[in-house]
C-alpha cells in the first residue's frame, strides 16, 4: 500500500476523540501526509494539549464549529459507538459539503438507523472501520503504523460517491487492505470475529473465582484478556449489534452444547472431530499472511 | 524460591519425553544442580541426541531399564496424559525404592484410578502439575525459568512422606511455588481454569467461517490462540477430567444464556453487570503478581 503514501495530501484532518484509535491516526496522518493540519476535538482541553505537544496535533478545540472544522476537512470520528451519531450531525450541521465525515466505529447499521430516524441523511458521511486497536487505552499508546496492512472496512450506503472515494483513498494512505461492505454485511461479519469472542472470553474470566485465579497459566490468560476491556463500551457494542450479536451466541450456544454432550457421555471420536475443526480454524489464521502474529 | 537453590542435589534426574516441558526440565535442572547428571529417554534416538548437543541431557535411551534408571534416580514423566500411567508402571518395575517417580501431567485423579485398577498401588509416584507452559512444542523453546514464580500443583495421595518431601523440594528448587491438593481438588479446579478455557476457545474458533478469518483482530486472535493446540492431546485432557470438566462447561452454558437473553432483551442492565463481573475478575489477574502479563 505505500505506493499510494501521499497521493491525496489532505490539507485538513480533523479527528474527533484522540484515544488509541484517534492518535494512531494522527500519527500515521503525520508522518504520510506531513504537510497536513491536524486538529484535535475532544472533552478535556488539558488532554488534548498534551497530545499537541507530543507532535500528534497541530491545533486542539473542545467544541465542534465551523472555526474548529475548516472547510474542505477530513473529519475522523474516533468516539465510543453510542456518540458517533450524535456527532456526524453535529459536524453535518456546521460544515461546507466538501468536508467529508469518517468514523472508526466497530457497529455500523444502528448508527445509519439512527442517522435516519432524525430524519437527517449525510451524505458526506462514510462509515469506516479499521480492525486494529488493542488493550491499552490513550493516545500515549499510539502507534503510525496500527492501521498497515490492517483490514479496514468502509460502508457507502448512502454517501456520494467523491466521498466514498476519498474515504477509501483515507484509509488505503494509511495502509489499509479496503474492503467495501454493506453496513448489514459488516455488523453480521464482526458479530462472529469481534463481539462474539468478546462474550466467550467474559463466560471464561467469569468462569474463575477468585481463589482459582492462581491456578491459571498463559492460556487464562490469553483467552480472557479482552475480557478485561470496558463493560459500558462493550454493553453499547452489543446492544448496537443484538440482532447478529444474538445470533451468533445462539450459534455458540449450541456449538458448546455439543461439547457438554461429547464430555457427558465421553464420546471421543465427537469430541476429537469438535476440537480438530477448532484447530485448524485457528492454525489457518496462523498461516494468513493478512493477520501476522504479533 | 532462590535461596533454595542446589540445597537438595539431585544426583540423578530421568526425564521422560523430552519436550517442551521435558526440555525445560533439563534445562533448569542444568541451572540450578550443576552436578546432577541427566538422563533423557524417549522414543527418538535422534532427537534425544540432538537435546543432549545442545547440553539439554548428559545421557539418553529409547528403553526405560534398570541401567537408564540409575538407583535412587529422581524420574519426571513429561508425556502427554493418556501415556502417563504406563509409563509410572514400567518404571516401578525397574526402579530401586530410593527412587522417586514425578510428572507434569494436567489431569490427576483419572491417573490415579488408572494406576489402582491395575492393583499396582505405587508409593514412589508423586503427581506434580507445574502450570507452565506454551504454545510452542519442542526442546528448542525450553526455558530454564519456565517454572520461575509459576504454581506447581503437588498430589501426594497414597505417596510415602519421604517421596512427597523430595518431589516437593524438587518443584520448589526450580522456583516454582509449591501447592499440596488432593488429585480430585486439583481437577476440579484445573476445569476452571484451563479446561473450559480451551473449550470457549475453540468454540469461538470455530464460530468464524474461513471467508470471515480476514476479518479478525487482535482480540480474536488472543482469545482463540490456544485452540490451535493438539485436539488429540485435549481430547485426552477434558475425557480424562470429564467430570469436572462437564460441570464447567455446564456453569459456562449457563452464563452464555444469560449473556444470550441480555442481547435477546436489549437488557442493559443485565448485559452491563455480566461484563463488569468479567472484567474485574480479569482486571484482578492483571494486577496479580504471581501471574505477570508476558
Amino acid at each position: 500500500m505505500n505506493q499510494e503514501r501521499g497521493e491525496i495530501p489532505e490539507k485538513d484532518v480533523v479527528i474527533i476523540g484522540v484515544g488509541l484509535i484517534g492518535g494512531s491516526v494522527a500519527a500515521a496522518v503525520r508522518q504520510r501526509f506531513p504537510l497536513c493540519r491536524i486538529t484535535g476535538i475532544g472533552r478535556s482541553l488539558e488532554r488534548l494539549q498534551e497530545a499537541a505537544r507530543r507532535d500528534l496535533l497541530h491545533r486542539c478545540d473542545t467544541r465542534v464549529t465551523a472555526d474548529s472544522v475548516p472547510p474542505g476537512s477530513l473529519v475522523v470520528v474516533c468516539l465510543p459507538v453510542d456518540q458517533i451519531g450524535d456527532q456526524i450531525r453535529q459536524i453535518a450541521a456546521v460544515c461546507d459539503d466538501q468536508t467529508t465525515i469518517t468514523d472508526a466505529g466497530s457497529v455500523k447499521a444502528s448508527l445509519y438507523s439512527e442517522l435516519q430516524s432524525l430524519g437527517r441523511s449525510v451524505p458526506q458521511y462514510v462509515g469506516a472501520h479499521p480492525i486494529a486497536g488493542g488493550e491499552k487505552t490513550g493516545f500515549e499508546f499510539a502507534q503510525a503504523d496500527l492501521f498497515t496492512d490492517r483490514v479496514c472496512v468502509i460502508t457507502p450506503e448512502t454517501a456520494s460517491p467523491s466521498h466514498v472515494a476519498r474515504v477509501t483513498q483515507f484509509w488505503k494512505s494509511l495502509g489499509s487492505n479496503v474492503c467495501v461492505m454493506t453496513a448489514d454485511q459488516h455488523d453480521r461479519v464482526l458479530a462472529y470475529t469481534s463481539h462474539l469472542p468478546h462474550v466467550l472470553a467474559a463466560v471464561a474470566a467469569d468462569s474463575v473465582t477468585p481463589e482459582k485465579l492462581g491456578f491459571t497459566g498463559s492460556g487464562f490468560r490469553d483467552t480472557t484478556r479482552i475480557a478485561a476491556g470496558s463493560a459500558e463500551l462493550w454493553t453499547r457494542i452489543l446492544l448496537g449489534n443484538h440482532q447478529h450479536a444474538g445470533a451468533a451466541i445462539a450459534q455458540a450456544q449450541q456449538r458448546l452444547a455439543e461439547y457438554a454432550a461429547a464430555v457427558r457421555n465421553q464420546d471421543e471420536t465427537a469430541l476429537r472431530n469438535l476440537l480438530s475443526r477448532a484447530s485448524e480454524v485457528r492454525r489457518r489464521l496462523k498461516e494468513s499472511a493478512e493477520t501476522p502474529e504479533a
